[in-house]
């Protein structure tokens, strides 16, 4: 089903957020690049066209990684098959560490910073998008529709019971993580991180035109993207 | 309507965020502090309490004002009659800044910050609550019910649309203005603040005990509270 997805086929211009995630990606000309849950590699082939020094892509599946390797024919582009919470890396070993909607797949956030900061040289920056915690506190994951089949609004519930939401997004059985917004922001600036940007990304006017139904996500935020600093010490 | 609510007959303790709100408050002995939307002057007068040298409160109600001064015995609070967006003061006046629920009914929330930005003194404070974005999306600030009147979840919708909405809370015809929590966080560091604490506050275990009801509260977040520091220059 993965496989499928507009952003899938047609990489990260396929993708409604990616407009808004790159505009709070730094220069990445020279720099060392860490992408958690690269999946098909189109962020590590992105931040190469950008000029990036190296970039490691680390996902836990071996057959989105086999697809990426595919997918990448340069030898500064390299493929680590890990869960993102259990890489291990040098200190200082990056300067740029993202991830594309992946957190959420993880329970242990605190540790995903904590790892994240030690891998990041000083004033080296962490960028990275989940499903909003809007989108994510219903296990159902779904608009409330009337008899008709109208999208009536989005629900919330359960928003302060955060853990694991057994969702059937694309496929059946799809374990998530549900987390607050304010636990996101707390557990990166207790981390060290210095909140840059947050982002709730909305479909660009562009995307407006060209795909009208579009418009329904300016009904509740489907994304939230964080830019952050570690500290100065 | 305003008068009998629990938190202008109990004070501080009759609001169910105050907990949340005064953990992140910082000592404030010997500081000199300005309470936007001071209301009946509960935090001013609780900021005395807690040894702040001088307190000024700013409500642009003089009903609000003429009773705060009743409830006020103490010649080092003073109370200013102003919309929150007019008032003036000196630069770096002021060691912390708070406001409790008053942000969510002005619109221009750039200036609000720009103005206490300048008000600080060198790495003061601004500590403040607002009505939570997922609790101003729609007009109706109710949650959705089924036919036998139970609360199946609570609603959003128009989300990404910031600006006015027209609600009827404790009396007819309220004008507030819903911000997203993005629009909240990256107009605070646009101005110059660093994000220090970000709470979607939730009834306390004890609050829990004797009011069972509250337990609605854990559904949604009805409250955001933000603290923040002027930048280091």
């Amino acid at each position: 089903a993965y496989e499928k997805m507009p952003r899938s086929v047609h990489g990260l211009e396929g993708a409604g957020e990616w407009h808004a995630f790159r505009s709070v990606l730094p220069d990445m000309r020279g720099k060392q690049v860490l992408d958690l849950g690269c999946g098909f590699g189109w962020h590590c082939r992105y931040a190469r066209e950008q000029q990036a020094r190296s970039v490691t892509g680390v996902d836990i599946s071996a057959n989105m990684l086999g697809k990426a390797r595919e997918l990448t024919n340069d030898p500064a582009i390299s493929y680590v098959q890990s869960a993102i919470e259990d890489v291990q890396f040098p200190e200082c070993s990056f300067d740029l560490v993202l991830s594309s909607l992946a957190f959420h797949y993880i329970d242990d956030f605190e540790e995903v910073c904590r790892k994240v900061h030690q891998f990041l040289e000083k004033e080296g920056r962490f960028v990275f998008s989940v499903e909003h915690p809007i989108f994510t506190s219903c296990s159902e994951q779904d608009w409330h529709y009337d008899g008709q089949g109208n999208r009536l609004h989005w629900p919330i519930d359960h928003y302060q019971s955060e853990g694991r939401r057994d969702t059937a997004f694309l496929t059946p059985n799809v374990i998530k993580y549900h987390r607050t917004v304010s636990t996101y922001m707390n557990t990166m600036i207790h981390a060290g991180f210095r909140i840059d940007a947050v982002i709730e990304p909305m479909p660009s006017d562009e995307m407006l035109r060209q795909h009208p139904e579009m418009k329904e996500e300016l009904r509740r935020p489907m994304f939230l993207i964080i830019a952050a600093s570690k500290n100065r010490v």
